[in-house]
């Protein structure tokens, strides 16, 4: 049995206290994807719950947009492990007295994110429940998985895209506003990164996850997995044009803003130190996104982070906190 | 895409609803697996959730038996299939203020129950929610899935192990009752058929289905399916020991409480009509379980059910009842 080394955090101490009670009947727990190695390479399988009132509220989204964000963030698992998908299962429960039209608003919106991301909808499981929940199981396969344990000192840390903006929709919803609508497409319609997190597996990536709990919590569990400590520069935090207006609102200093936010679903990723301008380039070239070095790994272990070259604390997002 | 036809019922009428909001983004739908050809076969995978007041009430049951059962639930649609399991994902959800106890309690259900089918529990996701919600996703591998396509007029309907004891727990709890201890353990401990069900794949089966929503409503299924009739003759039903005094208590004759219980988790098998007694005694030898012939598939739809050559109606367990 493989243990990942956790982070910190009361969700965590969960995770810790499941793998004691499971010993040896538990495989490797603790990624954000389970892999089976098989004849054609090694199918990678993730599963990932969205629970009304806990990742969303009705009144926030259409029921097709709940299924796609569902979906896409599972499928984003997949995208942090280099996979590439082939399809995936969907677990959806709703109140007994719930119109047909929201199942089947669901289901199209879990359809439609999965054939964006070249995946089948293999098959799936409808009850009843006192709450929408929507659990959604992705299975791709990957030459060579790429997991959040294999960062070394000296690597450079990258994230893809922007960050920031779904925070700034999460903020205008629990202020009782309606968010801007880039803001608002950003937490209901998430891509999964697939392409990019194939090619930085194709290209080299020692360890990489998907962007849930925020760049401060997630560099977190990277550094704990890896054993060793990330080091980010805030300044660089690339933060998605919708976020700064929230941000300013908010009284936060918008990189820090980003990083702190949640949802984003964009790739962390570790990259030897010779990543550069060029692989940048070839990079952004190949997927269409933006990549943005934000810091480095370095020997020891936790995160520090620095604000125009000062220390600050940052805190992540945890689903039991 | 393939698309197996379904049975009655409000349930199955949301399905339908479903598989066409997906169009062609929807794989194989019906089944009780889904199915994706590999190099070493064909790996089948299936997602199957418990929710707190639908499919269990927590008093009831420990949290190692909520576990327990609902992982067993998953692992007997591989049985189904005749597949071996390979392990299986496990999306935990429970209210923030849960104790820990819970969550660990629950894990060690699923741990053991994999470990019995020869699982190994690859990964999982906890979140909060307002109700427990336990959904597992099972993998496994099966040189010849059987689905509960194949059967044909002539065949013979043969059932695992003997029904209805589930039924009778689930009648005393709700009456506010203890269960007998055979009665209650049928229910918090269900053994998913595996080798049961590898056996019959290898040896003939033409369609199978695990019994979940109890023999009335699955032949049914199995009949809609397979595009004929299920014809059940009910004075062969197995039933269990502990439904007898149940089904008396009811005022219901023993074979009608048995045949319209659900959550079994025993087989239902098309076996051709040449599947004797000399079989039957192999069978039992190869998996320590009976197995009974209690009907025939037939030209036509639906299902007939007769009782001392009467015939009888019989209604199962819908979850959208």
């Amino acid at each position: 049995m493989t243990r990942i080394p956790l982070g910190a955090g009361p969700e965590f101490d969960r995770i810790r206290a499941i793998a004691e009670a499971l010993g040896e009947s538990a495989g490797t727990l603790g990624d954000d994807c389970a892999s089976v190695p098989d004849a054609e390479g090694t199918l990678v399988l993730s599963t990932d719950a969205s629970i009304e009132n806990v990742h969303f509220r009705r009144d926030w989204m259409t029921a097709e947009e709940v299924g796609w964000r569902a979906a896409a963030a599972a499928l984003s698992d997949l995208a942090a492990q280099g996979a590439t998908p082939v399809g995936l299962l969907a677990a959806v429960a709703l109140p007994r007295e719930a119109p047909v039209e929201d199942s089947t608003g669901i289901m199209r919106g879990i359809g439609r994110a999965a054939a964006d991301s070249g995946a089948a909808v293999l098959g799936g499981d409808l009850s009843a429940a006192g709450e929408w929940m929507i659990t959604v199981t992705v299975v791709g396969r990957a030459v060579r998985p790429v997991s959040r344990r294999g960062a070394s000192p000296g690597d450079g840390l990258w994230v893809t895209g922007a960050l920031g903006a779904a925070r700034a929709a999460l903020d205008a919803w629990r202020a009782g506003r309606e968010p801007a609508p880039g803001a608002r497409e950003a937490f209901a319609h998430p891509r999964p990164r697939i392409a990019a997190g194939r090619w930085l597996g194709e290209h080299g990536a020692r360890a990489m996850l998907d962007l849930s709990d925020g760049l401060a919590a997630d560099a977190g569990h990277l550094a704990a997995a890896s054993g060793c400590r990330a080091e980010i520069d805030l300044d660089s935090v690339p933060t998605a044009g919708d976020a700064v207006p929230a941000a300013i609102a908010a009284g936060i200093e918008p990189p820090l803003y980003a990083a702190a936010g949640g949802e984003d679903y964009e790739l962390l990723a570790a990259l030897p130190a010779a990543f550069g301008e060029a692989d940048q380039r070839r990079f952004e070239q190949a997927s269409g996104l933006a990549i943005t070095r934000v810091g480095r790994m370095a020997r020891g272990e936790g995160t520090r982070f620095t604000l125009r070259g000062e220390r600050v604390t940052l805190a992540g997002f945890d689903h039991f906190r």
